[in-house]
């Protein structure tokens, strides 16, 4: 074991700094996790790029990511079934366990939670972190660390459809074959959709989602008004104009599950149409009890996370990777970086 | 039995006549129903004041009408379970029955739906109607016909607090104390709602509210912002204004359902919240296997109509009714015209 | 406030003795509750009666009672939201929040729940108790401490009926009219349920059934074989040969919840009607977030407590109250104990 | 097109009988299907052996058989979208469309369901057959019709999932590794099922279930008591001795799928288990909505019915293939015939 603790600090210029830390020490109920790869989300750029992102602000120096996976180094005393050496993905919503919402089954509503990476709760670009035990989840020995950081867009992916309720070989349309887009078509598939029809506006994306398993897939841009296209629509483009098309494009009595934030935040909606389709429109804010099917279906192939890793950066390389990550979106699916 | 069938045409002139029809013969498996009483509903407004609803046209007289109740006069020779003399309410909306989602319950949203009311088909503004018996509901022997007229707006309310899902005690706000929103809030109640607050610019509405068991009223002119007030926001108001606010007013987990459509159709929605509260946002178009339950709650108390009838009329005075109802938006509530 | 805490100790020769205790001291996440009522259950009374219950074996003094209201005397200092001096009722299952039933929701499954009452576990009949602030619920100034000594069995009636799904209108059965019975009854009407017909041998029961709402009454003992006579059958009589009639009682398509242990354990259950009528079939095990539609249902009055409250005495006469509860099971509806 | 109509006859007095009868023709709103295959189900060979099934009784000759494909031959005239040549399979349930299963969307309980092959309705060992066309499913052109003969028990299994509710990688327990066992598992799978389990007696049929995806199997005349295997259980056996064991065998909270018909038809269960651990136990009589979805899961590769395979017998070979079934049935997992 290192006797030091790396950690990529993201300050309010913009800057990224690799500090050394002393390991931190597990309570009784944590675990000492030495994490081996990280996947670098959307999110951790917009406060890379912007200082920013809804209600939170990069005031002072902190650590971003929250898709790790990694190794576990030690245990807290209460901490039941796991051992030192076991590989493991972080689930990185800490809620408060006693709220309504805890209560409830909807853990990731708990207004009292800690997200790692939400500035200032530093997050996972570190060699060592400590994390509650019931937020860790065992992964095979076998699976590449890389493929454990992707359990994490994979679990938003998971609860997208689960949010889409009753699918029972339903067709889907698909606005954004990013990471989360093509994280959405294979965990449809895998749980019992039918035909999924991509829509983007690269065609290179559109070639992965096609070999990731879309049945067809239309360049938005070249493809005019989209009407009655799909009984499922999942929007994970984040895009306005995706977002104000999305009562068209679904069929009557379909559900819209709205993944992707637009830009600007509001967005014209046709009420007409919702109404007279008699539509369900649900949203996604992370994912509560996903992580079990994710690692399930990546474990067996349902879903592949390897075509979606783009680059790959050893943890020294971190400012090159998070600069490299914004000036190329339209290279970058999901970019890893391997301590 | 009369010997004639007295109908009330409205034309594309926004005119009513009374005209004599023959009495019409119920196929194999139709009720002929005598009409007993009507309720005028805002769609049939409408038409009358601006010759059109959404997609439909007057065109050429037709007959208003789709809140009745009556007599059974005949029954076709297939049909079982009915006798003459019984009471029963009309269920407006015939469906192909073979269509998928006719299969799966949801057979308001037939694409082949017949519509009584809808021009060019005739509605029940008349003596007497053929319908298919398994559209008819009976209703006990005590029941006034007025009441049984208010069946069918009861039953969109039913259907709305159904699509609200999983009630247990949850609270809930309510948009518009006008016919739907007071039929809404005391479903709601019957259906196991908890605490309903009731919001609407008219005072005497609220108090109207009140006492069919609001437990608090807002009028909505005066109090600012809504933001986190229940746990299932209803819109019943048909305002632009109370849809763009309804992310807003609702609780994180929870769930919107939007009754009334909104004057434009469009409205700018503040997707920020949608996401961030993890919500779910769902639509009423008229209704599917409410009837049962709304007849029960009226039968019971438990749903009280009578408040609601504002007004009364015979069948000769619909032509004033109707102007009644156009010019006095603020004094009405329902009408109901007795045959 | 008192300075010593009377606790009704139970030994295993089935002897009630009263004793004088240390108040507690609350925890962190802890409130101080002095007990003001306490129902007796008759799960305290099997314990009384024979020491034992299901795998729960009475083999050292411990302290019976779950049901129990009382006021909040001091908290521990992370509590929020709670005063001295304000009513709650307890809800007495309190698990480890941190498994996948606690985080799923279904924290009545969690298999670390510590369940008051439950031998070795000491329950409420005394008049001091530490809490988890999360498991009090707060009831109104003018609730009688008795009626909120009804809340955890309403609690089951709220789940049992949560259990049934969706019910819009449909009627039911309910087998048995003791105090869960009675308050599934009153818990259905509350939650939209239809026609209610309720079944005990005791005619005296089926009185108050009535007088609570059924709309119909059927003495067990005297009528025949019961076949399809609700969408949802309810059995909360714990008795083997209404168990085994469960599913000739409800029609095709409809849910039978088994709220009641029927003694003996093992039922002989005709398959061929389960298959044939593609039933749900589906049991109740304590309650999960029903506590608080519970509260509101008897405060609004939808659910009415007192009729079922047949005997009430001091703590002091713990010791009578049992005898009584175990020797008259006819003439007993509900026993509290005031402290 | 043939002149005449081959159809095979079962009698009484269980002798199969091959009779020349005329080609019938389609009512407005049939389709004439010229029947290409047939799967042989554990009814008809029921029929067969034992000249009755639960309250069907063989009392006249009749035409068994409702697993079938076949192409449009002609089509009544209010038929569309279905041409002459078009491969399709039949839905053998014909229901009412009007009465409240039909209406609720599950109308495989309409009581006035007419079901091919239920003596004395005859079934589709024929070559010529007229259906409702909202009962014919069309398959794709390169789909061979003995496939298309099996999407009937995969509709079974699908809808043995659609019962389970919410999956979301949840693993299962499959008792029974015969076509619907084999077929429920493939179901499960496509499904986003997690982890599957079959139990059956014979050791060849865990092998080809190992090879359909099973992840772990069983000998269940070797393993004893099972308990606490799986959240969702699947009984395919018809076993009396795994149904009795369903509850142990299921994990808290789960649910139990009954599929199969155990032999006798009562069965003592254990209710003390089913209460603790808060079950859903639920059956499943033939399927609803779930011919789109197997057929989509048949020929994306998600469902595999070729192994399943195990015999192939002409039209005129059909006493002998019902003779095999009867005296084989370890060696029989599907028997198809070709027209």
């Amino acid at each position: 074991m290192a006797t030091k603790n790396r950690c990529a600090f993201l300050n309010a210029q913009h800057e990224f700094t690799i500090e050394e830390r002393d390991i931190p020490v597990p309570k009784d109920d944590e675990v000492l996790v030495r994490v081996m790869a990280n996947g670098i989300c959307g999110s951790d750029v917009h406060f890379y790029a912007e200082g920013r992102l809804g209600n939170f602000v990069v005031t002072k120096p902190y650590i971003p990511g929250h898709e790790a996976a990694g190794i576990v180094e030690d245990t807290g005393k209460n901490v039941k079934g796991f051992r030192k050496g076991e590989r493991v993905a972080i689930e990185p919503g800490i809620p408060c366990d006693r709220c309504r919402y805890c209560k409830t089954g909807r853990y990731n509503l708990c207004p009292s939670v800690v997200f790692l990476s939400a500035p200032p709760v530093n997050g996972t670009f570190c060699d060592y972190i400590c994390i509650r035990s019931d937020f860790l989840h065992k992964i095979p020995e076998d699976m590449p660390f890389e493929h454990g950081a992707m359990i994490e867009p994979t679990a938003v992916a998971v609860h997208a459809v689960n949010r889409a309720g009753f699918i029972n070989g339903k067709d889907c349309a698909i606005y954004g074959a990013g990471p989360i887009g093509l994280l959405t078509l294979q965990a449809f598939k895998a749980m019992g959709g039918g035909k999924a029809v991509c829509l983007d506006i690269l065609d290179k994306r559109l070639e992965l989602a096609k070999a990731l398993g879309a049945d067809e897939v239309l360049n938005a841009s070249q493809c005019g008004h989209i009407k009655d296209i799909a009984d499922v629509v999942f929007e994970t483009a984040g895009s306005p104009q995706a977002t104000a098309q999305l009562f068209s494009a679904v069929r009557a009595g379909g559900t819209v599950v709205q993944v992707g934030w637009p830009t600007g935040n509001i967005v014209a909606m046709n009420i007409a149409d919702f109404i007279e389709k008699e539509l369900d429109y649900v949203s996604v804010n992370r994912y509560a009890n996903a992580y079990p099917a994710a690692i399930r279906y990546i474990c067996d192939g349902r879903i592949r996370v390897e075509p979606l890793i783009t680059q790959t950066y050893s943890f020294q390389e971190i400012p090159e990777a998070f600069r490299f990550a914004k000036e190329n979106p339209k290279d970058t699916i999901k970019i890893i970086v391997k301590n």
